[in-house]
């Protein structure tokens, strides 16, 4: 069974299906198009992380898709259900998508969304990646850039980061990094980046492309109590290069700091990255 | 019910299903990433036009996205089947996706693609937009550029062009161009583009973004047969502004005329264009 069958439990509309029968129409336009928006968040010892900011984003995201606005009381609800169908930690996956009509690429004037949340497990990662470091790789796959919102919300419109991951089979691979077309680093496939530079502690501006994660914003709120906060800078593979420490954020994997990147060695993790590793998991306490 | 509902016949993996019971996994990867391509083929009085390159071009973009390469003699058949489902001319739409499978972006080492064709009905587009031209504007929402795959082959990846799609309701226009960041318009929401400047056929280079439609190719062999050929150039607004003729192509619409763009007049149809419209409909033959 693929790892996405054995999830537990899926809600579609409200409505509970077992995950063989939890299907979508063929004319639903999250497949037709990708024409949608999700979120992923983490259950760790029964606690939904960051819920509201999330669903903020999912609300953003399908505000600026011209997308009705999501239910939020009815997804509070579907979330809280699926983080309680079982034990240990776990993922819960949102996808709300238009739902199906219009004309081709025209959307429906009133459309009906469909609304999935699915409850998935914990990802496998070895569990040195978070005390002692991951190996990364810059990717060759360029970040989509002037297009009106791709990569700027979190929609289902994900091809260009598949391709990036496809750069990489070796499994000692945690991460890729995917730079604009002037060379400026934007992020991972699934995350965001941070690096230690002469001291400072930077992530790459993402006004141009880019999408700013829950676990970012965190960590940027964290930084500006602790460690003088962080500037949000243009960064390139020569920077990088450079970087005292490097470390890299999303919902599942807290902060995982950076060992190895491009084949150069990092001190991992680095006294910054362990103080907002610390500072992040105290933080939901 | 919406339009896409009033299909007649919906093969799912070549099974048969009424359009209200067709439907994927929640899992599938064309719903949670937009990851597979698709073709939309016109059948005119019983014949489905171009078949064998809209094919090809299919199983160009799935191999280009590491998706096996569809059954091609299935897909005929099934392509044929719907073909042959209903009175009058219909639109024959094939979705091939990675399927299910894979630890989030990373795809499954073995994918169990998901394919799809359905029977639509014909766009009921005013008749006279043939005859007598279309208005068109130039969309706001810039062309995706620098994404690795997205506008170069026919992905389920679409949200580029539904944004730009959204800028306008007035039903009177037609169709929206897509430029690029640096100002070169690329091509239609659902359309290649071709203009006569100065007495050469012109139309957008499509090496740095933007989709060659297989009505665009027609055309273009046509055009070196009768008109001198065709110059693939960047082109601006201002190049639009002081064309003598515009015309827009693709599968369903063949070539339709603009008269007007972004409020400017047009002769239309153009004597190139009239020709070129004659020369493709007898193609056809």
């Amino acid at each position: 069974m693929p790892a996405e069958h054995a999830s537990t439990a899926v809600l579609i509309n409200g409505q509970r299906h077992a995950p063989e029968q939890a299907t979508v129409s063929v004319f639903d336009r999250g497949f037709q198009y990708g024409d949608g928006v999700f979120e992923t968040l983490a259950v760790v010892a029964g606690q939904v992380r960051d819920r509201d900011a999330h669903l903020d984003r999912l609300a953003r995201g399908a505000t600026l898709l011209g997308i009705p606005e999501p239910d939020r009381d009815a997804l509070s609800a579907e979330i809280a259900q699926l983080a309680a169908a079982g034990e240990g930690n776990a993922v819960i996956k949102v996808l709300y998508s238009r739902g199906v009509g219009g004309r081709g690429l025209a959307p429906p004037a009133e459309p009906a969304p469909t609304r999935v949340v699915m409850r998935l497990p914990w990802p496998a990662h070895p569990p040195d990646w978070r005390e002692s470091g991951v190996r990364t790789m810059t990717c060759r796959t360029r970040q989509a850039s002037g297009a009106a919102l791709d990569g700027r919300i979190k929609s289902m419109n994900q091809l260009n980061h598949i391709v990036a991951r496809m750069e990489w089979r070796d499994p000692a691979i945690a991460e890729g990094l995917l730079c604009d077309e002037a060379g400026r680093v934007v992020e991972g496939t699934v995350s965001n980046l941070f690096v230690v530079i002469g001291g400072r502690l930077l992530t790459p501006d993402l006004s141009g492309a880019g999408l700013p994660g829950v676990t970012r914003g965190r960590v940027m709120a964290l930084a500006a109590e602790r460690c003088g906060g962080v500037a949000e800078a243009d960064l390139t593979a020569a920077d990088l290069a450079g970087a005292e420490e490097v470390f890299l954020t999303n919902s599942l994997i807290g902060i995982w700091p950076v060992r190895e990147h491009d084949g150069r060695a990092l001190a991992a993790p680095g006294p910054v990255t362990l103080e907002l590793q610390q500072a992040l998991e105290g933080s939901y306490a």
